[in-house]
C-alpha cells in the first residue's frame, strides 16, 4: 500500500478558504471568551487554544448555517460553544491518559497536573453553556445536553473495554460514534438549526455529520497503525499502547491467522517498540487496514448522499470536497 | 468554647419533614436518571448517589418553588439537576484531591481511579444538562451557566491561592462564594422560578439563599478545625493540610501575637498531628473561631432579612428555621 503524505492543515485550510474570514472571527471570539481578569485563569485556559488546532466544528457549524439563512451573530457563539466543547474533553483526556503533549506542546497536565487540568477542562465546558443558553431555539441546549452525556459514556466505554480483545465492530462503533460523530454531526446540524433551517436540512447536514464523523475517526485510527510519527504528532501505535481496540485490530483478531499471538501483543501490557511492530505487522498482513479503509469508504458514501438534496451552493461544495479529501487522506 | 454535639443529618431530617414526602421523590428520580443498559456506568455513575448525602440544594429548590405557585413537576427536573451538579463538583474534587473516602465509603477515585472519575464527574454534569435544557424559561439555563463558570473560577482560584498566606478576607469571600454560595443561592431562586415567581420573589430567595451559602461555608471551616473527627467524617485541620487558608486562619495571620509561628506551620507541606494541633490552638486563642461565628452570624442574620417581604408561609418558617439551625449548629 502506498501512503501519501498530505499536509492536513494546509489542505484543510485550501477547503475553508470559502468561510476563513468567519473562521478568524470565530478564533478572536474563543480568545476574547478567555479573557478573565485572572492571569493565571486566563493562561491555563487559553494554553490549548494557543496550541492551534484545526476547529473543525466550528467550520462545520458555519458551512452548516451556509445551507440556510446564513448570518454569522447567529452561529458565532455556537461556533465558539463547540469548540470549546472539544477542548474540554481533550483537556480531561489529557488527565485520564496522562498525556504529556498535545499539538506538539506540553499539555495543561503535563504543566500544571492533574487539578488544574480536571477544573480548567469543567471551565471550557461551562463557558460553552453561557453561549448555548443565549439561543432561544430550544433544540440547540436539548441536542449538546444528549450529545454530551452520549460523549461521556463512551468515553467510559473506552476505559471498561480497553484490553478488551472480546469486544465486536458493534462495540466499536457505539465508541466512535460517542467519541467523534456525535459532535460533529451537532455541529453541521445546529449550525443550520441557529440560521433558522427547516428539518429536512439540518437532519440532512446532521446525517452528513455523523457519517463523515465516524470516516474521520476511523481513518485516524488506520493513521495511528501505519502513519509516520512525524506525521502523526504522537508514536505511532498508541492506540495498541493504552489498550484501546480499534476496528482494524477487530478485523485482525477475527481473520488472522496469527490472531493468537496478536491476542497476546495486545495484552501484554508493557508493549516494547519491537511488539507493537509485530501488533501492525500482523494487522496489516491480514487486510485489516485494507477493510477498515473500505469502512470510511462506505461511511464517507453516505455522507456524499445525505446532501442530495441539499440546494446547490458553495457551502454543499465544500462538505462534499471535505468528505472526498477524508477518504484520500494519506493513504 | 463549649461545642455542643448536634446531628446534622436528624436535625435537617426535622427541617425538612414539610418536604419529606417530595424528597422521596428527588430521590427516586436521581436514581431512575442514572439507571442505564451499562451496568458498569451504572455502578460508577450511582456510586456517590448511595452513600447518602444531604440533598441540600434540591431541599432549597423545593423550599423556593413553595414560596411561589408550587407545582412538584415543574421543579423535580431542576431538584434532580441541582444535586447531579453538586455531585459531579464533588466527583472532580475527589479526582484533584486524591480523597479516599467521602460520605464514610471510598470514593469513585479510589475504587476506578481518575481517569473513570473524570469522565463520571462530566457524565453527572451533563446528564443534570439534559433535565435543564427542558425548561423553557430561559433564566434557568442561564444562571446554571453562569454558575457553573463561577464554581470552577473558584476551583481554580483555590488551587492558585493555596498555601498563600498572604490572600484576604475578600479572597476568601471571593472563593466561598463562587465555591458554595452561588448554586445555594440559584437553587433557591430558580425553584422559585421554576414555579411561576415574579423577580422580588426569587430575587429575595437568591439573596437568602447567597447568605445562607455563605454562612453555610464558614462554619464549615470552622468545624474543620474545632469538631471531633468522629463528627465530621474526616480528620481536623484537613484543609491547613491542603493549604486551604480558611477565615479563622486569616484572621489569625493578621491578629495573632503568634502570627509568624503560623505562617511557618501553614507553609510546611508535610504537617504531623502535633503541627495540626499547635496551628489550631494559635488560631483559637487570637479569637479567630470566635471572629469567623459572628461573621456567619452576620450571614444568617441577613438571610433572614432577606425572606423579610415573603408572605408568611410553611417553607418561609422552614427556610428562617434552617438559618437558625445553621447559627448554632455544633458549637
Amino acid at each position: 500500500m502506498n501512503y501519501r503524505q498530505v499536509s492536513f492543515q494546509e489542505k484543510m485550510l485550501e477547503l475553508f478558504e470559502e468561510i476563513k474570514d468567519e473562521m478568524a472571527i470565530v478564533e478572536r471570539e474563543l480568545q476574547a471568551t478567555l479573557q478573565t481578569p485572572d492571569p493565571f485563569l486566563t493562561e491555563t485556559s487559553t494554553h490549548l487554544l494557543k496550541a492551534g488546532g484545526k476547529r473543525l466544528r466550528p467550520a462545520f457549524s458555519l458551512l452548516g448555517g451556509k445551507c440556510a439563512n446564513f448570518h454569522l451573530e447567529r452561529v458565532l457563539p455556537l461556533a465558539v460553544a463547540l469548540e470549546l466543547i472539544h477542548m474540554a474533553t481533550l483537556v480531561h483526556d489529557d488527565v485520564v491518559d496522562a498525556a504529556m503533549t498535545r499539538r506538539g506542546v506540553p499539555t495543561i497536565k503535563a504543566r500544571w497536573g492533574n487539578r488544574i487540568s480536571t477544573h480548567i477542562g469543567d471551565y471550557l465546558f461551562a463557558q460553552s453553556l453561557i453561549l448555548i443558553a443565549s439561543y432561544d431555539e430550544p433544540l440547540i441546549p436539548r441536542v449538546l445536553a444528549n450529545t454530551s452525556v452520549k460523549m461521556c459514556e463512551g468515553e467510559i466505554q473506552q476505559i471498561s473495554g480497553s484490553f478488551d480483545t472480546e469486544q465486536t465492530v458493534k462495540d466499536y462503533f457505539y465508541r466512535i460514534n460517542r467519541k467523534t460523530a456525535l459532535l460533529i454531526a451537532a455541529s453541521c446540524q445546529l449550525g443550520a438549526v441557529a440560521c433558522g433551517a427547516p428539518k429536512e436540512i439540518h437532519f440532512a447536514l446532521r446525517r452528513y455529520g455523523h457519517n463523515i464523523g465516524m470516516a474521520f475517526q476511523i481513518t485516524d485510527d488506520i493513521l495511528d497503525l501505519v502513519a509516520e510519527q512525524r506525521q502523526l504528532g504522537k508514536p505511532v501505535g498508541s492506540d495498541l499502547r493504552q489498550g484501546i481496540i480499534t476496528l482494524p485490530v477487530i478485523y485482525a483478531l477475527e481473520h488472522s491467522p496469527r490472531r493468537e499471538r496478536l491476542r497476546t501483543l495486545i495484552l501484554s501490557r508493557d508493549k516494547n517498540e519491537e511488539q507493537i511492530q509485530e501488533a501492525i505487522t500482523i494487522i496489516q498482513h491480514c487486510g485489516g487496514i485494507k477493510y477498515s479503509i473500505e469502512i470510511a469508504e462506505k461511511y464517507i458514501w453516505k455522507a456524499k448522499g445525505a446532501l442530495r438534496n441539499l440546494t446547490s451552493r458553495p457551502a454543499k461544495k465544500i462538505l462534499e470536497a471535505i468528505a472526498d479529501f477524508i477518504s484520500i487522506r494519506k493513504f
